[in-house]
């Protein structure tokens, strides 16, 4: 059963990043303007059907959203084993240098959205979660993602420190947030391979995925309040990760 | 009436930004390590009463929390008129280079309360949020600001592209976030007095605001999701100019 993805953005993501998974294209009559001819032509190279039909259609489909005249048919993603990420990254091309998210116990389901959201703006390919002690991606997490839950896979994985030792061996280099950390991640060379690990709310890094990272780095903190709040602190460890990659909306899009 | 605030980092941060509001420091009998010793010598050197007490007494006042033996009486933040704003950008030394965060029309508490902890945690001077159409600092953003709120002022305006205009005659220059701008964070100097501007949820910001930067710059955006949630987009703005300043928590603590 396929689901309906819509929007000019959302769409052409998934058409760049997952063609495999559209199945059809539909576009509102009488829209010619240069990015819906885009995403035609993306979708033509890649066979995929396409059709023009009335507003309303679109509108009974998707309800009153601001689809811009764009739907697409997708698959769903299916939810990734441990071995669906280690053949991925087997798959990466080594110029791509993928980034995966690590999230070591995040407790609250909002968090765990947010996060996702983050990390499907910043392209990481998976978000990797323990099934245990943490929160799992339930409908207010994916109420959170907006939409990342169904382009960026969560993996849920029975041994975190297992799954991280196993990314290691896949080539990734680890880099731990930890607010007591000497080294600023600006400090770090986070253009190659890496799996970037947050900690739980609160406590941090457990002391096992601690000793699996490479790099400890330390985020901005000369307020009165604790920690940064752990969405947040990921954004900013994945900006720092994309400003060193030199990659920017305008020069994707 | 006083407030009491607890927790090392907290108390040492009022005790850095804002001697003048702490009354009194209370410490728990027989702790001395290096934190609470340098948080002695901080007080001491500001003239703060400082008395040692029972670990009971502590928890009788704030509770079942990580008070960490430390807590203090600090005089509540009062609210920030414009006028104060003003005044306090014409009081920091040239070499502070403060930031200002203006946030155009936010709608959500939470994510009022959301930025108002990233703000806190980057050393902003203080937040600038519309009177009308946009989220106040009531409960649910207090909370979700997790202390920031007695130590980061919100200034709540009548007219946003009016105070906007008096920041820019007190030398500050404006930065909006804008999801379609040219420009990579990075590429701009954040080095000097700034006031950076984001745009509400959905909606980004209003023409009128627009007009009133120097620079809109974009942040990453490679995902199905349309936008940044507007708290993880400030956190990565703030964190760029921090790096670009070079000040981290190590360098600052």
């Amino acid at each position: 059963m396929a689901e309906k993805i819509y929007g000019l953005h959302a769409v052409r993501a998934v058409l760049l990043r997952s063609p495999q998974r559209v199945q059809r294209l539909w576009l509102q009559q009488g829209r010619q303007d240069a990015r819906v001819v885009e995403l035609e032509a993306l979708a033509g190279s890649q066979r995929i059907g396409i059709e023009r039909v009335q507003p309303s259609r679109l509108q009974g489909w998707v309800g009153e959203v601001a689809h811009q005249g764009v739907v697409a048919d997708i698959e769903p993603l299916q939810p990734w084993r441990e071995d669906d990420l280690l053949s991925a990254l087997g798959a990466a091309e080594s110029s791509a240098a993928p980034l995966v998210l690590a999230l070591d116990g995040v407790q609250d389901p909002h968090n765990l959205g947010a996060c996702l959201r983050t990390a499907d703006a910043c392209g990481v390919l998976a978000v990797v979660v323990p099934r245990d002690r943490a929160a799992t991606l339930n409908a207010a997490a994916r109420k959170v993602a907006a939409g990342a839950a169904e382009t960026t896979p969560v993996v849920t994985v029975t041994n975190l420190s297992r799954t991280l030792a196993l990314l290691k061996d896949a080539g990734l280099w680890m880099v731990g947030a930890d607010g007591e950390a000497e080294l600023q991640a600006s400090a770090v060379d986070l253009t190659g391979p890496r799996c970037l690990v947050m900690g739980a709310e609160g406590t941090g890094l457990r002391a096992l995925t601690r000793r699996h990272c490479d790099w400890l780095v330390s985020l901005p903190n000369l307020g009165a309040v604790e920690s940064l709040n752990v969405s947040v602190a990921t954004g900013m460890l994945l900006y720092e990760a994309l400003r060193q990659r030199g990659i920017s909306r305008t020069q994707q899009d």
